[in-house]
């Protein structure tokens, strides 16, 4: 076996594809987001990024880099050590409390990423609950699915946001098994949200275990950031509720909160959160300082919804074509995995404007897109250079446009 | 299916055995590595920490925290985004190219954590090898065992540090089969190190993919902290070595090192790189920072060798069972899980000495210990508590001790 001419081969069937990846080397420049350096070949250029997940600019807020800085100082820069053996601080157990707090729930647990807790928790429930069927929207991230397979429970992926399929289908397994409803808020690409108050009713009605994922959704809705769940008044119908300190809150770090039971059964026998290096202490203060702050200021969340608004009906006059959501994240339809990138590639080197294209096999073919998340700290001026740019592209690939009104 | 009552009855049931997990809420104090504040039921009390795997007290190095201070204020807090969309910074490139130099491979590859690490890499390859098996050290990690399963590749399970069940192994699976062969050099428990001149000896005669995990050597051993390997002029024989940036280095974070097909493969492929946060900027600058310290200075390494020789000739002097082995790791022996708890509670209400108890699952029953790891950080008077107070607890419960002389 030749293993580095297989690894050359598969790595040579991607790029005849067009699905090789090559990751854009920036700065971001703290005080000025969305500006970023992009270093490139020896080179480095200005650009201002369109596709961050830090979706509010909090990773540059002077209260969480305050604490950042705090922290560092007073208790060094890793943790140490797991969870168990000397790797919790006092750091990692106000946030615990603070996370149970914007929930409502009794408890929440840590992880080390969103990544990490989708995958530990969702593993972990589906495998130790007994005869356990795990119901899975069929748009579930990544992680939500790597952890369901490695459970080895029975998986069945109901249609998306279809909660008469997932009625159906419980219905169909009956009232004996311990049953797993595993669904996301707000979906990352296509920007779409669940139903979930019908959802519940569903999971409720056959006595099943509710697991929503809302790490494109906490921090940016509901009166606290709680989530799309805290904005609908949903919170304490859901058994776990799971989120990110990555994206909205601007650091790093993942969580479930839920009831005592839940999330203590999961830090007793998760191999994903028991076995590896709690995060580190500077980090969970910056998270707690971010969550802190916007329990109690709805500016960011408002100026948020302002600017994806305004990007939103500056795109719709230009006629660039969009995916309808209700959310934040705003899909600007391209359809073709060559034009994507080239456009990509357009905006880059001419507009000086960085926006990641989304292929095969994050969105389904002919589903290839620009996904431009507009945040408070892109400007009016920034928005006029994002359309005129985008707008001159779409004219250069002959791309067509949404008729003007309807 | 009453959930709450399930996970309550479980969580019961590892209190009966004795294996139910209480973190200590501890708050390290910089500069002042290894004290640390125990929160304790609303009080705050002085305790010197004995368990932690910052093992040169790198977590609290001026140039570590230093860099990451200076990139906090250049570069705000988190990546915001994975490291396809918006999340590769300079300060991720430069730590890769570092990691690479250090291990004299072509390319390195960052992931969130060493678990992940291990978990994405070795899925990743065993799933997408054609036909391969797995062949593993009995002592290897969780975070290993767990990746090769997710694979669902065929995985085999050879004696612990045994080289000839690992020929007989892979000389009965035959020359056609994809072949990886995954091991540790330091394993964290009983602090042994693998034979690796004769496992790679093996390897290599019949065609094996070698991957070895060096998170409790990285730092430590080889000129340049480079692991066992380097020490050992072996790295160039390894196809990959995975390491961790938590431990020796004292900050956060996991990699795999070898050549530019192997890591970009991984790269392309594997879901638990491709879909998480990547790295907060400062937190990679800050392992940069501490990998190139350590790179040049041998000053940590030669005082870690001389306090854990010191510690280990005093607890012999006293009679302490300790597991022989030629690494930094001092496990001492309790054998039975209420002592080890005992001890470890005695020593920290009445010496302020914080070691974590070790038990069973994370060592076989029979075989509880107390996992002392001592650092550059502790004084001989810090030894001379611990081993007066150790000394004690033994004669508090009646525990036998080794004979002086052999």
């Amino acid at each position: 076996m030749d293993y580095e001419a297989f690894f050359t081969g598969e790595l040579d069937s991607l790029r005849q594809e067009g699905r090789y990846r090559i990751f854009a080397e920036l700065e971001r420049r703290r005080g000025a987001f969305p500006r970023a350096t992009h270093h490139i070949e020896g080179d480095l250029r200005d650009v201002t990024v369109w596709c961050s997940n830090d979706y509010l600019g909090m990773g540059q807020h002077p209260k969480v880099l305050g604490a950042m800085h705090e922290t560092l100082d007073r208790c060094g820069a890793g943790a140490g050590g797991t969870r168990n053996i000397s790797g919790t601080t006092h750091q990692h157990a106000q946030l615990e409390a603070e996370l149970a707090d914007l929930h409502g729930k009794e408890a929440a647990l840590l992880f080390t990423s969103g990544y990490v807790s989708n995958w530990a928790a969702l593993s972990t429930l589906a495998a130790r609950l007994p005869d356990c069927v795990v119901l899975s929207d069929a748009g579930n991230h990544a992680s939500m699915i790597e952890g369901i397979r490695h459970s080895r429970a029975e998986c069945q992926v109901f249609a998306h946001n279809d909660w008469r399929d997932l009625d159906r289908r419980l219905t169909a397994i009956g009232p004996d098994r311990a049953k797993l409803v595993a669904f996301e808020s707000v979906y990352s690409m296509d920007g779409d949200i669940a139903p979930i108050a019908e959802i519940l009713d569903v999971c409720e009605a056959h006595g099943a275990m509710s697991y929503i994922d809302e790490v494109h959704a906490v921090g940016l809705y509901g009166p606290r950031g709680g989530g799309v769940a805290e904005r609908e008044g949903l919170m304490d119908r859901i058994t776990v509720i799971e989120g990110t300190l990555g994206k909205a809150y601007g650091v790093m770090g993942g969580y479930i909160a839920g009831s005592n039971a839940v999330c203590d059964f999961v830090r007793s026998f998760a191999s994903g959160f028991i076995f590896t290096t709690a995060l580190p202490p500077a980090l969970a203060a910056g998270a707690t300082a971010s969550i802190r702050h916007l329990k109690d200021s709805n500016a960011e969340r408002e100026a948020h919804r302002d600017r994806v608004a305004t990007v939103r009906a500056r795109l719709k006059a230009a006629g660039i074509p969009m995916l309808d959501n209700p959310s934040h994240i705003i899909p600007v339809m391209v359809g073709d995995p060559r034009h994507c990138k080239q456009i990509s590639d357009w905006l880059l080197e001419h507009h000086a404007i960085y926006v990641q294209p989304i292929n095969y096999p994050t969105v389904p073919r002919g589903t290839e897109r620009l996904r431009i998340t507009p945040s408070p700290v892109h400007s009016d001026g920034d928005i006029d250079r994002l359309v005129e740019a985008l707008s001159e592209c779409w004219s250069r690939c002959a791309l067509s446009r949404v008729p003007a009104a309807a």
